[in-house]
């Protein structure tokens, strides 16, 4: 669509009155017009939440986002600003399967997933051919428990090259390392496929199965050190009954994980996740 | 809870630049401290809509509501401004089927529902009993079509003298004219037992029985002269099979009427519902 | 309804070929008419399970349980055979949240619950008045840390001399000792606040407020020795926010537990729960 | 898997004493093993279905299909007998919208749905290379309101000729004729964009949206002379609010027409669905 560039800020910081009429004034005197703007105040730990998107006058958004980190730094307040006119560059971490793979680049394709697709990687070779017939550049990275080090560093060198923005675990079955992490220094998304916390680790269906639970759930979240404990962006059940078996669980599993990461994938694209402590605010 | 006592202002109008920071502004220049602010553009028709809570400094919600009710007129904006401190006045109608009506009066008495039940309305005495069990006065209002025209005069005269704010139609089964609304002046929040548009009119579970449809619902919405047609306020749905019949879908629409309609109710006391044309913005 | 009495039987065993059509070759050969017949088999395990409800010819359902019994033992089956002309004998337990106890009671002064509510059972008296002008007889029976043994010995007496054929926890909030449930001998249903496994144990809400989950559920388990691991007979969920707070959380929750109760203890009614190990068969 | 193949009877017709015990009977005494039986009886209608799996011993489904159809006539039923070692010749029909046909391509691929896909017909070309690049045979059949009757003429003999067992309108956009389906005598599944029978006949999403409703559904339906007005097989809704343009209720869409679509499809091709006047009974 043809709708112009906005501007998109996220912002936190201890919550003091007038916050909402200081941002908002802020910006129209600047001449923008404000699109949407949603807060949140956590009353227990007094944080303010803000989620604003305008229209910035004239359209030098590189000059207004800098003058709005300045602002909010005299807020006190900690912020993220967004472009609309740059889209972030994602790369995908796949492993065998392929069903979250195929969901994300069709919504990429459709138009659902404001972002450049810039890598796919994985540690075998089972999707290069799929890959590669969408276009999308294939990285085969393999690892084992002694080359991990040596592997990750080598993933980070290529994301860093890349400029990448986030990087989206598409069912990569891996674990990322602490270090990874922090050298990385970008977001990482993760389905796991439970309604975390519950059967958090391996084989959750199978844990899912042998407790006997009447939903199964999948959740995104973003990858922390701590496995499975990071800040959870999505999560959705659907029923199950004594009928199905670990492979109807797998099945209907893989509709939740599709859905479920590709709704939390867009609005980290669409600037609507604030994380803070080990949660989100996610302004839908 | 003892927060404070909050203003809360719906306002809709053309939407023009700056109007999301004017009305901060303007609380804001008269120390009150905004806790909420939800907004809505339709960006089709060109409006404006917004929802601000605020605490007002000093506590003269008198005074601070009639000068907002100024200050948005000069904006070209249509305002409501409710203050927390006042709880609407709540008639309940009720006809022999009593679920909705407890449902309404035990989330009421839990908490749930910020308004003071004042009367209940019925043209049959079946509740009665349990209306004055929960400490509600009951007015039996018998009609026939005959009586129709003379009973409902009975009725806005009764609900005018307790000055009501809202009517709650708990499973009433009559359908209101439209001079009985138009007299009364007031909002009626109806609980329809279908997932409207689907299976307007009478019977709606026979209906849905009939077509063999997998999923049934309920429709909460403000009544209008035009049967079944009003602004829709909240829809939800249950799955069913073939092997229900009639009698199941009436047990389990029961349910979905009662969480349905409590939660539609709950919105337009907290003031989070604005109406325009036939459709409704809900900022919950 | 006037539908005639049925046996209802629920039998599991090791899977042998020829089951299905054994046990409805013997129903037809007494003359009985089969209703509904449902069955499941648990490949890992060779157990095979049914449900089946039949009119008997005559009406002695006396002497077709009798038989039925012997029948199944035959196969090698165990039985659980109910008369829909026997309705079960209920006590519910309770404390001080009386939403559980509202909504079952409602339900059952509906009709949707065929069972006779014989006695309500509370450590607190807040509830004593509710009880009573429901008709219901109350036993207030309080217990400390010390004088636990004492009190549930008294509570099973009770519950033996009043021939209780099911508990139902309706937020009872006492945790019940492994001697009690062994000395009652009698089904426990349990409602959890939280989509068990995750957050068993106190302050579930707390707990899911958090960690940031973004969906709240609850869970009606049969209670066993182990806290909150009984087997699981529903589950449902609710979609939260950021924005709940923990007293969000409590009140849509309330629905989520008034629900999965009362479908639990509507199925364990109609014999529909079949429990094995750990985990149920749910016939609905 | 490796399970052995298996037969499925779906059978109706008016119900009598000891049909249960009958059916079971005679496979038993040919020495079948049966896996799975479902039943359920119309009360208003005096009808008796029932879903029928079973092992026969040998495995010469050929002559024991031709038998149980005799046996099924001479109890006065209706039958349909599927082997599961003869999967369904399925046609796709698309038009220009690429998300049914991926996700129906995908999960088939996936092992989703036990079937031979052996044509995609179209009246475009857009997805002509997609069809290719799968492998699927494309056959573009373009029509107009003039060449409708030769076009469809064309159509009826190509899926002849492949001898297809069902037809799977995939968002194919276009009505089918009666004449085409009476010519074809295949059953035909289509997707809905409504939740039917609200929002019937063309731009459903367009019509949600002007009335404001709170949910947007999805229909699979049989496809019978009278358009959206065939025997639902399944339905489901997503919520939506004053925040969705038309826009947005069409990308929420997609993801309710992919898994209701596919879900219908599955059970039709399991031998799970079966039609009585304009109703289904579905044995999942």
């Amino acid at each position: 669509m043809d709708s112009p560039a906005t501007l998109i800020a996220l912002l936190h910081g201890p919550d003091q009155p007038g916050l909402v009429a200081r941002v908002a004034g802020w910006i129209f005197e600047r001449g923008g017009n404000i699109l949407h703007a949603d807060q949140h105040r956590d009353m227990e730990l007094g944080i303010f939440f803000q989620r604003i998107e305008w229209e910035p006058k004239g359209g030098d958004h590189g000059a207004d986002t800098a003058a709005f980190y300045a602002f909010a730094a005299s807020l006190g307040m900690k912020a993220t600003v967004l472009s609309s006119a740059e889209r972030m560059r994602v790369a995908l971490f796949v492993s065998k399967a392929d069903h979250c793979f195929h969901d994300i680049v069709l919504r990429w394709k459709e138009g659902e997933l404001p972002c450049e697709l810039v890598a796919v990687v994985s540690n075998h070779t089972e999707l290069k051919g799929i890959a590669l017939g969408y276009g999308l550049p294939f990285h085969h990275m393999p690892l084992t428990a002694d080359t991990k080090p040596a592997a990750e560093a080598k993933q980070v060198a290529l994301l860093r090259g890349l400029d990448i923005d986030l990087v989206v675990l598409a069912r990569y079955m891996q674990v990322l390392s602490a270090d990874f992490l922090a050298n990385l220094g970008r977001p990482v998304i993760n389905i796991h496929h439970s309604f975390l916390p519950a059967f958090a680790g391996g084989k959750p269906y199978h844990q899912a199965h042998a407790r006997g639970v009447k939903l199964i759930g999948a959740t995104a979240h973003y990858a922390t050190a701590d496995l499975d404990e990071g800040p959870i962006i999505n999560q959705d059940v659907a029923r199950v009954t004594h009928r199905h078996g670990v492979d109807d669980l797998v099945r209907k599993g893989r509709d939740l994980e599709k859905t479920v990461l590709a709704q939390a994938v867009r609005w980290h694209l669409e600037g609507r996740v604030l994380v803070y402590g080990n949660k989100t605010v996610v302004f839908d």
